[in-house]
């Protein structure tokens, strides 16, 4: 042996196993007192006797599967490679019609009541009373999925299923928090979230945000100089983000910033709860209609590297707790996603699960999981990344619909949107016929920044150049605005739905979320136009 | 026009319509802190806008349909009338493997992604986010269903879906209870809706209960009696029941029962909420094997009339919240029920589904109602007529297996059996072949009553007669044969586990919990006297 493989061998055997990582910190002190007040559930104390082969259980108050009705289930479902992986010329015009015309290539899934293999799925199983960690089958796809996309930086990860992010949000917040704590939330922020948190006495701290979400400066200025006595609450221990195209400002958090405030979480110990319906929906920077390039189809791994790292990828101690779902990624009534987090989390919820939500939709479980793997690992991931064009279609086109209703001009951001590519978008500049020249560009009416990931633009609209500003305030303007705009027929989200709070001190414009995410390309295109009118009367009123 | 006609028609126009009633008194005194606090969803503001014809919304966060994968969804079904509707000789055969043999009769139901007509059910919608309420069309089946059912008395109730009894539960909890408080239960219950309340410091307060379930003597007597500082807890307001079968105990309350409790509820100002999952498998009366007669068929109206009415029938208040699920009448695996309550206990509830578990599963919803729609009211009523024989023969089968395991002797019962069938079980006389004798009859080792309803036989096992009775104690004792048992081939739930307290002051025999809800006859057979050898060894020792 020469002494160059005696050195790579030392070298081998004394280094990690690659991807080795070391376990979760104890991050038990988080826990409620509701959580940890659960038991186990008296009923699960049967459990390890349900699988010992010839014993008769009478203990358990199961139907028997003979007198469920439904004998199979079948479903026809898109091809993996329904939409196109790239932004060809061919695929912009691919955009929704084209599936619902006769083209739509389907495949079939069918789930047996009783299946030969033990291993296959089977409503025998999926409708009868399970373990609230949903079927194994499943939660082995997700773990799958979780490991390879996500790449958690610490050993001891599991995953769970759920009912939604809804109800896995409402599980965390009894779980990690009591009443009268605060979490730590961006300064606009999704409402159901705090919907879901308020009622039980556990209220919004709010975080300042740029273009990346939360400032990781705002993040360690709110902990290190918390007063507790002037907040009226103990120091967060609890952060809640949604790192992609965040709802409602559709800011996405890269990967440094992502590093600077998960040491920040672990210099003041607290839980990074990470809601990321969008993952997948990282739909790039904007390019205007005329410099717009094909973007390429990618392989699996371009695919994966082209994606904003989670935080999971960072959790070196396992104070993630990531929240997938289904509802973007197949549809919202399947009440199914999966949480990503260290084992003594994942236990703690799933006691709160048996006593309240059991196991996500049997059916829902079986279909999902069919699909996942009718399509495959590959075809799953060809499925995400044909959704992820068709996002990018639909932010491109919603934004071009915007730049050919509005005269706008790309400039350096400001306060929000420090260092990105703001847009002002001001009434555009039409060639008078009766002078024969053109009018100067007026004064902007609005900003936004084209969203990187997700379904939703943030309009700014500049309403303190409302000639009522001073008089009325900006946030009756918003809803007056608001309210003109239905009347003339488009429905905008009003921004003071996603202010967390009462405070309206800091705000100076006024706020309208716009989905692309459903709707037409017919709809885009009134929807500007009618915006683009109302506004200009509204603010030259 | 003569005098008797006009005095009729004077009585017709002064009393209220048939069936009219009067609408529920204010409760809101009842809502818990974190029910009081919840707000309307934000969101929900945009709800008013959404069936404008010709709007476009673009508020929001609705994936497009188009994305869905799943294209239709179809199951086949079995018919309505699987099952024999009269407990005829013929039926007693076809319990199980008829069915899974060659003669199971089939019918599929399909539910497209898009429906031609806007009634029907899609899974464009199904699938989509919509009403915490759940799809309109289900809600509208499940409130025919309760107002043909259980006929509530006052105006104005209505239904709401919801994910399963459990999460139900834990819904209602968190609505009508603050931590600190106690909830009015049965001495022996299900612990799974224990495990629900303790952890929010929840705690239940026990009533004694006899052959009926709770006793309305020992409701008074506690309520009547409340000593706050004693029990350092306000007065209970909210009583839960299993009025019908109760898990574990098998009793259930007959309509004067219920009318008594009832009016203490009034009395006292106590909320009954009333998980009522096997509502519909009322067996009836247990006739020896000998004595045993067909039961005939019945027609819809005998059929609802012979159920013992809810608790609904006689609530003429709105202080009833009812829990209906489709867990025992479909599958576990659905996470699909409903509440019955008034309207301003349904508001409530609705909120808190919208911020946790929003709508149950679109999958579960669109199949469940389409199987209703299918099989038509008249064809689900039969269905459920042929669980009920189902039930009936599996709780003859098993109390017969005990007969011919046990020397069974019936006797007017005492304690918690007042004035029922009680049967005492001795092991068998067996004819001696030495002595060729018999021998005498031995002293009982357990007793149960035969169960009306549901899934369970209760088995009181006389442990006071066991040697170590008095150094070892009840609970130890019943733990070790539960144990014995376990190892010899046999798992019943042991009665600890359905004790909602730690007292054991008041227990003086062991309990066994025996589910006849699911399993082969044979094991039913080899279970029973599995027990019977462990159970008399055990006794013995």
């Amino acid at each position: 042996m020469n002494s160059e493989g005696f050195e790579a061998l030392l070298a081998r055997a004394s280094a990690p196993a690659q991807g080795a990582h070391a376990p979760a910190i104890d991050l038990s002190h988080h826990l409620s007192d509701v959580s940890r007040a659960r038991e186990t559930s008296p009923l699960k104390l049967f459990q390890k006797y349900f699988n010992k082969p010839g014993l008769i259980g009478l203990a358990g108050g199961l139907p028997a599967p003979a007198y469920f009705p439904f004998t199979d289930i079948s479903s026809n479902i898109l091809v993996h490679n329904s939409f196109p992986s790239s932004t060809s010329p061919e695929s912009t015009f691919s955009w929704l019609w084209k599936l619902l015309g006769a083209k739509e290539k389907t495949t079939s899934i069918s789930v047996p009541k009783f299946a030969t293999r033990p291993e296959d799925i089977n409503l025998a199983t999926a409708l009868q009373y399970g373990l609230s960690s949903g079927l194994p089958q499943l939660n082995k796809l997700v773990k799958d999925f979780s490991k390879k996309v996500y790449q958690p930086a610490y050993e001891n990860w599991t995953t769970l299923l759920h009912a939604g992010n809804t109800d896995a949000w409402n599980k965390v917040v009894l779980t990690l928090c009591n009443p009268g704590e605060g979490v730590l939330v961006s300064r606009w922020t999704y409402p159901s979230a705090m919907a879901t948190m308020k009622p039980y006495d556990i209220q919004p701290v709010t975080v300042d945000i740029d273009a990346q979400g939360m400032r990781a400066d705002a993040l360690r200025e709110v902990l290190a100089n918390w007063d507790e006595a002037a907040r009226g609450m103990p120091r967060p221990h609890v952060l809640y983000t949604v790192p992609i195209g965040e709802n409602p400002t559709g800011t996405t958090t890269g990967l440094q910033r992502k590093k600077d405030i998960y040491q920040i979480c672990v210099e003041f110990d607290v839980i990074i709860v990470c809601d990321d319906p969008y993952y997948v929906l990282q739909e790039g920077t904007y390019i205007p209609k005329a410099q717009r390039e094909v973007r390429a189809s990618e392989t699996d791994e371009e695919f994966i590297a082209s994606l904003e790292p989670s935080y999971l990828k960072i959790d070196y101690q396992g104070r993630v707790i990531r929240l997938d779902t289904f509802s973007k990624t197949m549809a919202p009534g399947c009440r199914l996603g999966w949480y990503t987090c260290n084992e003594m989390f994942a236990e703690r919820i799933e006691r709160a699960a048996e006593t309240s939500t059991q196991a996500p939709c049997g059916f829902s479980q079986s279909l999902v999981a069919s699909t996942l793997i009718q399509w495959g690992e590959p075809g799953f991931m060809r499925w995400l990344k044909g959704l992820r064009v068709q996002y990018t279609l639909r932010r491109d086109f919603l934004v071009d619909c915007f730049s050919e209703e509005f005269q706008l001009t790309s400039a350096a951001g400001s306060g929000l949107w420090t260092g990105c590519q703001v847009y002002n978008a001001s009434p555009r500049t039409r060639p008078s016929s009766f002078f024969n020249e053109k009018m100067p560009v007026a004064k902007p009416l609005f900003s936004f920044v084209p969203p990187t990931s997700g379904m939703f633009v943030w309009l700014k609209v500049h309403l303190a150049d409302h000639p009522d500003y001073e008089t009325v305030g900006v946030k009756e303007l918003e809803s007056k605005l608001f309210i003109e705009l239905a009347e003339a027929g488009v429905v905008m989200g009003p921004g003071f739905m996603f202010n967390p709070t009462d405070d309206w001190s800091d705000v100076t414009s006024g706020h309208f979320r716009v989905s692309f995410s459903n709707g037409e390309k017919e709809d885009f295109k009134k929807a500007t136009t009618i915006f683009g009118r109302v506004l200009r009367e509204f603010m030259s009123a």
